[in-house]
C-alpha cells in the first residue's frame, strides 16, 4: 500500500486550532506558536504491531504508519537512521552506573542528527509541491537540508553565521545550496530568511516554524523505544538548541504510550546546554514557562548557540511533564567529556559530548540512582569539528615526529 | 550460542599450508603471501537460512556464522555495516544506466569502510589475548584502529605519513592511539612498523598481513547481496588501495555461490585507481599477474595512494577471474565526481568519487550494458577531506556575504 501515514490533522501546540496537512504550512499566526501533527492512532493499533517492524528497511521510515508522508513515492532519503545504541562499559564503571548507553547520531548522513528532520521537511515538501526551501541554522541543519534538497531537485536557501563550521558550510556548498553567510548568530540569520520569505517567495524551514522536521527527530524516540526492546530508559541527556530534538522524542513516547507500546513509565528527559548559552537552563531554574533572549550566546558547540528557541515553551513543557530537568555545563567540561567518550570509541561532537558532562553534574546532585537505565544522546560526528578539536593544548595531545 | 562462527582454517593464499586459527597468525613466511580464514560452508547450511537474517541487528554482525569470531563476547562494536545502498536517479539518466547504485559507507564509525576490518581484527586480537596493535596507514584505517583499539582497552601503534587528512590524525590523538607521522608514504610508514614489531613486540595488523581484516570487509559484499536481494550486481567499481575491500567482496560472493544462496552469475570487479598512482591499472594492462612499485606516488585520494600493495597478485586475480577490469582516473575528474554526487544528496571521500569517473571511463569504452545493475563502492565520507575539498577553485563556489 503506497499510503501507510496515519496522519490526521495539524494542530496549534498553544490553541488547538486545527490546520489541513493537504497544504503547506507554518505556525499558528493568532498564537505565533508551531503546529504539531496528530495521527489517528486507534487506526495504527490496527495496522500495526511492533512485530511487523522485524523485517523493514533498517532506517528511520519503518516506522512510516507515525510518520506524514502520504506517498511513499515522496520519501528522500539517503539511509537515514537507525544510528547504534552502544553500551559505556568503562566510564558506567567511573560514573557508578551500571546501564550507560549512548545513541550515536554521528552515523547519519550529513553527519548530524539533523539528517533526520530535513529527510522529512524535504519528502514533505516535495509532497507538497513547494520548490524553494530556506533556513537560517548554526550549520548543521543547513547541511543537511542542502543534502536532501540536492536529492530532491528543490531549491535551497542557506543562511548562517560565518563562523558555522567549515564542513557545514563546504556540504551546503557542494550540494549545490545558494549559501549566505551573516556576521552574526543564528537569530540574526533567522531575520535575513524573513526578508527572503517576503521577496523571493522562499519557503521557510525554520526549526519549529514547519511542522514537519519535528517528526523527523520523533524516529529518535522510536528507535531508543525499540531498540530497548519497548522498555526505554529511565533518563535521557540531550543538548538543546532549538528543541526539535527533545520535543520529538517526548512525542515518540507519548504515541509509543497511547498505543500501548510501551507502559506508563516514561524517561526523565535533561535539556543540556552550554554555560555560554543558557536560556533553557535559566528558566527551567526560575520555573518559568517561557526562556528569554540570552545576550552575547558563546560556546564552541555551534547547535546549542541558540539564544531564543522559537519553541521554548514546548522544550520547558517536556521537562516539567517528564519530571526531567536542565544543566549547564562549560565549554572545559565539553571537552573533557569528548576525550573520555573518545576512549570508548565514539568521537562525538562538542553538544554530544555536553550530555556527559552534564550527566556528571546530575549524578553529583544525587538525581540519578546507580541501577537506573541512562542514555546519552549524540547528535553528531566530532569529525565535523576539526577546527574546535583540532586546538591541540585543549585535547592535550601530543605528535611524534620520526625522520 | 555463544560460538556460532564456522571458521575452520587458514590457509595460504600462494602454497595453500594451513594454519591454526587458535593462535596469532600473520603471513606464510615461505611464501611471503597472506592467510586467509577458510569455513566449514556445509555445516553453515545447516546452521543458517536466509530467513534468519531477517530479524537481526543492523550491522554486520548479522552474518556472524561467516565471520570468525568464535566467542561473541568478544566482539568489539561500535554499530558498523549494513550501510545504505541508494539509487542515482539522475546520474544514472545522464549516463544512459537504468539501474546505477551507490553503497554508502561514509555512515559507518570513523567515516571509512576501514571501520569493518578493525572491528573484525581488533575483535580477534581480543579474542587472542594480543596487547599492542600496530599499522602503517594512509590516515583512515589508522583512525579505525585507534577507535576500536580504544574501545577494547588495547594499545594500538599507528604510522602515517605527515600529510595524512586532518581528521584521520585527530581521530587517533583524540581515540588514545600512540601516532607516529612520517615524512613519506605509506609504504615508509611499514618501515617503521617492521622495525616496532621487532623492537617492541607490537603486532603487525597491516593490510592483509593479518588474516582478519579481510573478513570484516567481506561483509560488504554480504550486505550486498543482501540488499540486492540475493541478486548482486552486474558490475561493481572500486576503489582500490591495498585491496582488501576487493578481495574481501570477491570472497564474500564465493562463499555466497558455495552456500547456494546467489546464483552462478558473479559481478565483474573493476578498480579504479588515480593516474597519480596505477600500480594495480598497469599490471592489469599489462596482463600481468603482480604489481610493480609506483614511484612518486601523488593524488588526493590519499586512501588509494598505495605504491604497492603487498596482495597485488590476489587483487589481480579478482579481475581475471570476474572478468573485470581496472582503470585509472585523474584527480581533476575526482573532483568533478565529487560534485556531480553531491548533487545526488552524498557527499563523498574523494576516492569513493574515483568511482564514477572510472564508470564515465568504463562506458565510454563500451563496456557496460545500459540494461546492467552497477554500483559505485563509497568508501567514506567527504566529512573527512575538508582539506580536498576546500581548495575553492576547484570546486568552483562562491559565497555571498551579507552585512
Ligand atoms: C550537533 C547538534 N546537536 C544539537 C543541536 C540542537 O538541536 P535541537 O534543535 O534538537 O535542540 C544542534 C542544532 O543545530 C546540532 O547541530
Ligand atoms: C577512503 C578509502 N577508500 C579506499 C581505500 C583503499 O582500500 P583497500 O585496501 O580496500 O584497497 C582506502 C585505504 O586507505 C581508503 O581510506
Ligand atoms: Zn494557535
Ligand atoms: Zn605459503
Amino acid at each position: 500500500m503506497r499510503n501507510s501515514s496515519h496522519l490526521e490533522k495539524l494542530v496549534c501546540s498553544k490553541c488547538g486550532k486545527e490546520f489541513s496537512p493537504d497544504e503547506p504550512q507554518t505556525i499558528c499566526e493568532k498564537c505565533n506558536a508551531p503546529l504539531l501533527p496528530i495521527y489517528d492512532l486507534e487506526s495504527v493499533k490496527n495496522a500495526l504491531s511492533k512485530e511487523d517492524l522485524k523485517g523493514r528497511r533498517a532506517d528511520m521510515w519503518r516506522y512510516r504508519e507515525l510518520l506524514p508522508i502520504k506517498d511513499e513515492r515522496n520519501i528522500v532519503s539517503l539511509g537515514e537512521g537507525f544510528t547504534p545504541v552502544l553500551k559505556l562499559e568503562k566510564l558506567g564503571e567511573k560514573l557508578g552506573i551500571k546501564n550507560l548507553y549512548i545513541k550515536d547520531d554521528g552515523l547519519i548522513p550529513t553527519g548530524t542528527f539533523k539528517a533526520r528532520g530535513l529527510a522529512m521537511a524535504v519528502s514533505k515538501a516535495k509532497e507538497l509541491g513547494l520548490k524553494k526551501l530556506a533556513m537560517p541554522t548554526a550549520g548543521n541543519a543547513g547541511a543537511a537540508l542542502a543534502a536532501y534538497a540536492a536529492k530532491a531537485g528543490i531549491e535551497a536557501y542557506v543562511v548562517m553565521p560565518e563562523d558555522a563550521p567549515l564542513t557545514c558550510k563546504l556540504e551546503c556548498y557542494i550540494f549545490g545550496a545558494r549559501v549566505y553567510l551573516v556576521r552574526g548568530l543564528i537569530s540574526d540569520a533567522g531575520r535575513i530568511v524573513s526578508e527572503g520569505k517576503r521577496k523571493f517567495g522562499w519557503f521557510d524551514v525554520s526549526t519549529m516554524k514547519e511542522p514537519y522536521r519535528v517528526e523527523g527527530k520523533k524516529t529518535m524516540g522510536l528507535e531508543i523505544a525499540e531498540q530497548f526492546n519497548w522498555e526505554v530508559p529511565d533518563v535521557i541527556l540531550y543538548p538543546t538548541g532549538g528543541g526539535t530534538g527533545i520535543i520529538g522524542m517526548w512525542k515518540a513516547f507519548n504515541e509509543l504510550k497511547e498505543l500501548g507500546w510501551i507502559d506508563e513509565k516514561m524517561p526523565r528527559m535533561i535539556s543540556v546546554q552550554s554555560e555560554g548559552c543558557a536560556p533553557i537552563v535559566k528558566a527551567f531554574k526560575e520555573k518559568k514557562k517561557e526562556s528569554e533572549f540570552w545576550e552575547d550566546a558563546k560556546t564552541i558547540a555551534a547547535g546549542i548557540r541558540v539564544p531564543k528557541a522559537f519553541a521554548d515553551f514546548l522544550i520547558l513543557r517536556v521537562l516539567y511533564e517528564s519530571g526531567g530537568g536542565a544543566v549547564a555545563v562549560s565549554d572545559k567540561e565539553i571537552l573533557e567529556a569528548s576525550k573520555e567518550l573518545a576512549r570508548e570509541g565514539v568521537f562525538v561532537c562538542p553538544e554530544g559530548a555536553a550530555t556527559l558532562a552534564g550527566l556528571k553534574q546530575v549524578v553529583e546532585e544525587g538525581d540519578i540512582d546507580k541501577d537506573e537505565k541512562i542514555l546519552l544522546y549524540n547528535t553528531g560526528s566530532g569529525i565535523k569539528y576539526t577546527e574546535v578539536y583540532s586546538k591541540k593544548p585543549q585535547i592535550g595531545v601530543t605528535a611524534y615526529y620520526l625522520h
